[in-house]
């Protein structure tokens, strides 16, 4: 039998060779992508950019707060640009991406403006909040809503890859998938999260409220890349809440304002405003259990 | 056109003076506030404490078992009592904080004894299980619930903050969302659990089985902060089983004990002890699709 | 009252006098276990192995690609057959652990064109994907099903422990719980992916394409271990497709070829081939809301 050297040779020699095959997943030259890393520490310090007090930095005081924004700011500036020109790949990425760093760093103020509200929903809308700190430290929904926040401002100035990964990174830790690509409104909310999923084109009004395993998607992907571009996902207009596990799909369905959508509902059509919507009560059977030296029974 | 260095300027300028707004994500002083990194390492040193074997610390042997255990529970008596006099923040907050962390620990016994309990119920209760070792190491929601039994001995103390830090932190890892304030007796078992929220109030008796997707939850939240404080979730009696993806909700909703609720089960009202409920079958309906060439048709 | 050193003194004591108690949880001995830290660096190896061009290793460059193989490869045999051969704990475990390792190691061209295929199918089905690219950096799906095919080659070959620490690792990252046991076809596509669950004897062919919420579960686990070994979940044969949060039950249930399952469909028994099945339309109650100074009422 060959020795384990050579046998690790052999091994060596036929991925090598699997690696000349010319497919997507044959690629070698790591550096035309931005790096995964690296836009996740981006995604960390942005944070301390829009909640300063809750960082970790522990560096950071307010009586040299200037000088402290100051390093962060560059940071970003010269992290932030060098993953966007890489993405970008092309000849004159290098300008473009600095011009759209500073661009997006300059729109800091204004999200922050309608990242206060959503703490401020989150914080009115659920009873089991104790404080603000409370919901900015801890809750998963303010983290998920956040990194949309940043990563849509990116998508919106055509930023290739990096906003998908960042929202991608948030969807890792709290279970909150919504693609950067959604058009949502001041003061949200969602609770609990897990199992959310906001599509590429969906828009959602002011002041809505989320629960956990909600789906905001499209009513059938058989066209694969045939439907790229259309409009595939829910429209919500202002002050909507839609309760756990319901599914609301399809371009043209429109929630109209003030609408709700119960717990567990499907929802294909559109909704008129001010509305209740709620599936019927379930029927429901039910069977006796043996119980061997049951007293209830 | 501006130097980029002005412009980094301009924009280090607009968000400073965005911090002077005076609203809850203004805070500058992170001083006041527990840090979420420190609490995630206290998580590992006690589920160290709670697992002795199952530790990544090769240092940690059995023949100075006292040695390495006496260290572990200095480093947590120190880092924990300061962050929990951190999140209480009164001017007598270290001395409480002390005493809080000597009780907590001491209570670690006695919360062993429960998790001995639900690392039985999850092999006992599922056949893909091949050892009890394969469950600790493996089972997120056994890692989820003993994070919750450790975070709830806190939230039993008022600790403000620090035990949900813990739970949303399981949350994060599991995508298991209990709160620490539920009551859960021994004998849990969590099974997938990815989705699975257990609302502040609810009351969880023992030999309870649960699913992925189960929700143990509020019946509307309307009246936000008004609810604070009130029973809003269910409660369980002992040896109660609910497959994936069923729904649980209302505080006066009580589920006998021995009762099982069905899979996608949608549950509001009470159920009697020793009933099995399930959700009457759905009415399906059946399409022929087009299958050019398929000879099975 | 005793000084804070003897009542932490007093703490050790009776945690050490627990850990006596002969319960699983009381294994004091860390070395007879497999490493999760160290399997999980493992496993981003391997992806560096599957994925050459998409490592975040700065140190790989095409002109030494061989160089930079053969040391990747060797690292992970050396760790790898390390990790099994503690997860064996048998006393031969040290030669039979690498010829595995060697083994797994030289189906990895074999798995690529696998994965190659699962890449595709994420393109070809997803309307939101813009390129192959930000498939492979960003889509939770990818990553579990890359990961769950690594784990499945050591499933095969019995390695205990390591295949589900593994699976459970991408389950956490992706909120996707695929049981190492399970089989599964190439060009697979799993969309958005939180709260998946495919049971450890569930068998899908090719082409089937998956989204969130979806369970591929057991009918009930009533007996526990009684069941072991039993197959409990479904087959789908090729080019199913199973829509958001849609149930498919039972180790008799099979969904034939080219077959669709709605969204939040129920299913529990066999569906034939060339068949589109869906919930028929729930009932929904609409109720007029309150809106005071409404002008659309």
């Amino acid at each position: 039998m060959a020795s384990i050297e050579s046998q690790i040779g052999c091994v060596v020699d036929s991925i090598l060779e699997d690696y000349s095959n010319g497919r997507a997943i044959d690629r070698l030259e790591p550096y035309g992508h931005p790096d995964k890393a690296v836009i996740v520490e981006i995604i960390d310090k942005l944070l301390r950019l829009v909640y300063p007090g809750y960082s970790q930095d522990r560096t950071y005081r307010i009586y040299n707060a200037k000088h402290n924004l100051s390093m962060l700011i560059e940071d970003v500036m010269y992290n932030l640009s060098k993953q966007i020109a890489l993405a970008m790949g092309t000849s004159d990425a290098k300008e473009i991406s600095q011009q759209i760093t500073l661009e997006f760093l300059g729109q800091i103020p204004k999200l922050r403006a309608v990242v206060q509200t959503d703490v401020e929903a989150a914080y009115d809308g659920d009873p089991a909040a104790t404080s603000l700190d409370e919901i900015i430290f801890c809750y998963p929904g303010l983290y998920a809503i956040t990194v949309y926040r940043l990563a849509h401002v990116l998508y919106e100035k055509n930023v290739p890859m990096i906003p998908r990964i960042m929202t991608e990174h948030a969807h890792s830790i709290s279970g909150i998938d919504i693609h950067p690509g959604a058009t949502i409104g001041e003061y949200f909310f969602i609770d609990h999260g897990t199992g959310v999923v906001i599509g590429e084109t969906t828009i959602i009004g002011k002041r809505a409220k989320i629960y956990q395993g909600v789906t905001l998607g499209g009513l059938s992907t058989r066209a694969g890349q045939g439907l790229r571009g259309k409009k595939r996902h829910p429209t919500l207009e202002d002050e909507v809440t839609i309760y756990a596990n319901a599914s609301v799909l399809g371009g043209d369905t429109v929630i109209g304002h003030n609408s709700v959508i119960g717990a567990s509902a499907f929802i294909t059509k559109s909704v008129p405003a001010c509305t209740t919507v709620t599936a019927k009560d379930q029927d429901l059977e039910f069977r006796r259990r043996n119980c061997p030296g049951c007293d209830k029974i």
